[in-house]
């Protein structure tokens, strides 16, 4: 979090004071508090009626900040994508942490110092190798490493199978050091299920997966605790987690163009926004450049495969008002091209004038910031968004 | 630069001791400045036969060790793609700064800043309204704010055509503040071109329009004193720049796949890598799972559309060496997926296994890490690359 604010700099650590969005230098982030916390609201809602806890994946968001409006002034479950994450929110106060990349043995060393900490961290893994190396780490550390065995449901990334052995045999090897804490399933799948009773599939289907493979591992007389399965779209759509223990989900604090693409949530739901300035005009290429690039929107372009292909984003005017048929159609490392995505003529827009571009994909874009300026529904004598704080994020590994 | 390292921590600012390639946390940046020394002589050698300066754009390395590199002790005139670049460098001690991205006139009190510091930083437009920004900033500052006016030589990007009168009424009034400078031409098209002869024609074209619009000006009775053009392609590929003052190219101090893709280096000279570690394998799908994903790589799939996919990068040994047909295939945030480009069987690399991935874009990869781990031709014992440095990268904007 000892990142450079952008300029012009917060007063203080989380004050910006009275600035608009009209005062810092673009592109930056914004977090629209407002938004992000009717999200948070909406399926802590849904979740509170499965009978399950939810864990929230701070990979997006990877701020303290933001997970406070999670959980407010009691730490809760959260899982992160990085060692740098969990260290960051041991040291703000987190103590129940999940891990949730497959655990590279070399960063054991790094685990074991933040269980020393008190921190229950809990890693992942899908094969015996690791599963020794967690277990011969634990008995060498005198310290239990929490790990879950990652189980696949769908294809798209890692974990063993239900069909494989190896599952049992990963839950022997670490129940020899007090290890086995549960298993973890992750829909990949359902960033590609474009309808409700697809989510909905998906999440069931997730769902089963989790609770045979935590059966198996119980009728091999071993000792299952954790239940884990998540993905923003099957935690909105699940409706039945019986034998779950918990939900895993991330995106859907600030939400993006792909979930909405889904519809998972509204575009009016989307919470990050990065604000960018005009700086020159094609007309005959049908192009009005801003000076946010890639490099301020990342080179995510995920609902290039959806239904509708949004581009790099859509845009809005500083209020957040969508500007009818414009989107970010291209990108290099600094500039951003608007275009319409009709061919109709272009808004009036002259050098200078601010937007805001909706993102893709809200995990990437934030990862291009060190933080964000927070706005909600405050505006100022011109009806601009008052900048209420500047909030760091987590970095690196 | 004040963002923090990587595990476990360089020894001091600069200096990482007797680490080896095997001991950081993965995923982390590497720099081989044997291979960007190089590749530094390679185009200072090549711009001295064409009686030019260059004057390296640092948007992709943003690191003062690097632009030592190409400088060494005396800092020499740069290019920079944001303020946050130009002040860093001109903290290190850099004078002669071209931000060369169409100026926001919202930015022109740090431009005024830096000038008042005796640095000479230039900007670039293609309106009038921009034009009258910087004519009136100079006025009240009392400051002449030297300005290039952006000419278009190929509809990538921005840009005044030789065609547009706008050309000579920009350049008007930049001289009421005494504020023109000269012409700057960027062939975008040149990162499209893949023969080396499309490449020398796009060469030419991009010094025929510099020296067009130069002229152009000169006839209205304006004085123009740079004539700048540059892109990595075109300045190696050029064999006459007559007219023309100075050369930018940025990307070929590390380079990547897509140059190579281009035939513009090999893929022997890529500087830059990212060091990932196998955390899994899927057989049943071809896969091998790494701890490098998106995050540190980017979404850059810049060879998507050249004669050979590259996916999102190819794959070495640590040592640097190809590891046959492996190619980095998919990404998610923290995972990667590698697989034989051909299908054939995958090689042997346990869990632990350490890997190198060359990117596709070197400035999209680069602007994922905080700095990079350095290494050159020294080898430890085992034969692994030995750390010589950490240099930090300037960040945000």
């Amino acid at each position: 979090m000892t990142t450079p604010p952008p300029h012009p700099a917060p007063t203080t650590s989380d004050t910006v004071g009275a600035l608009s969005l009209v005062d810092p230098d673009t592109p930056f982030a914004v977090l629209d508090t407002d938004k992000a916390t009717h999200n948070i609201a909406r399926l802590a809602d849904h979740v509170s009626t499965l009978g399950v806890s939810l864990r929230p994946h701070l990979k997006t968001a990877k701020s303290l900040a933001v997970a406070a409006l999670i959980h407010g002034d009691t730490p809760g479950p959260i899982t992160v994508s990085t060692l740098a994450e969990a260290e960051a929110f041991a040291d703000g106060g987190y103590t129940d942490i999940l891990y949730a990349v497959g655990i590279d043995p070399h960063k054991l060393p790094r685990v074991i110092a933040l269980l020393q900490r008190g921190i229950t961290l809990s890693v992942l893994l899908d094969s015996t190798e690791q599963a020794r190396a967690v277990r011969d780490a634990s008995a060498a550390a005198r310290t239990p490493i929490p790990a879950l065995i990652e189980v696949d449901c769908d294809g798209h990334r890692g974990g063993v199978t239900l069909q494989d052995p190896t599952l049992v045999e990963i839950g022997r090897i670490l129940t020899e050091s007090d290890s086995l804490a549960g298993v973890l399933v992750h829909a990949g799948e359902s960033y590609f299920a474009t309808t409700r009773a697809e989510q909905h599939k998906a999440a069931d289907h997730e769902r089963d997966v989790a609770v045979a493979a935590a059966q198996q591992l119980r009728e091999a007389g071993l000792r299952v605790d954790t239940v884990s399965v998540g993905s923003t779209p099957t935690a909105h759509a699940a409706t039945d987690l019986t034998g779950v223990t918990e939900v895993r989900a991330g995106n859907y604090v600030f939400f993006d163009l792909v979930m909405s693409g889904l519809g998972v949530c509204e575009v009016d739901d989307l919470a990050l926004s990065v604000v960018v300035t005009v700086i020159g005009h094609r007309p005959e290429h049908g192009w009005i450049l801003t000076d946010g690039g890639w490099m301020a929107m990342s080179r995510d372009r995920g609902t290039a495969n959806q239904r509708v292909d949004q581009g790099y984003g859509l845009v809005t005017d500083l209020n957040g008002n969508p500007v009818p048929q414009l989107l970010m159609s291209g990108a290099s490392q600094e500039h951003g091209i608007l275009s319409t995505r009709d061919g109709s003529p272009l808004p009036d827009l002259p050098v200078g004038t601010r937007l805001r571009v909706l993102p893709n994909h809200a995990c990437a874009t934030a990862a291009q910031h060190h933080g964000y300026h927070v706005v909600d529904s405050s505006r100022d004598t011109t009806g601009t968004p008052v900048i209420q704080a500047y909030w760091g994020r987590v970095t690196g590994w």
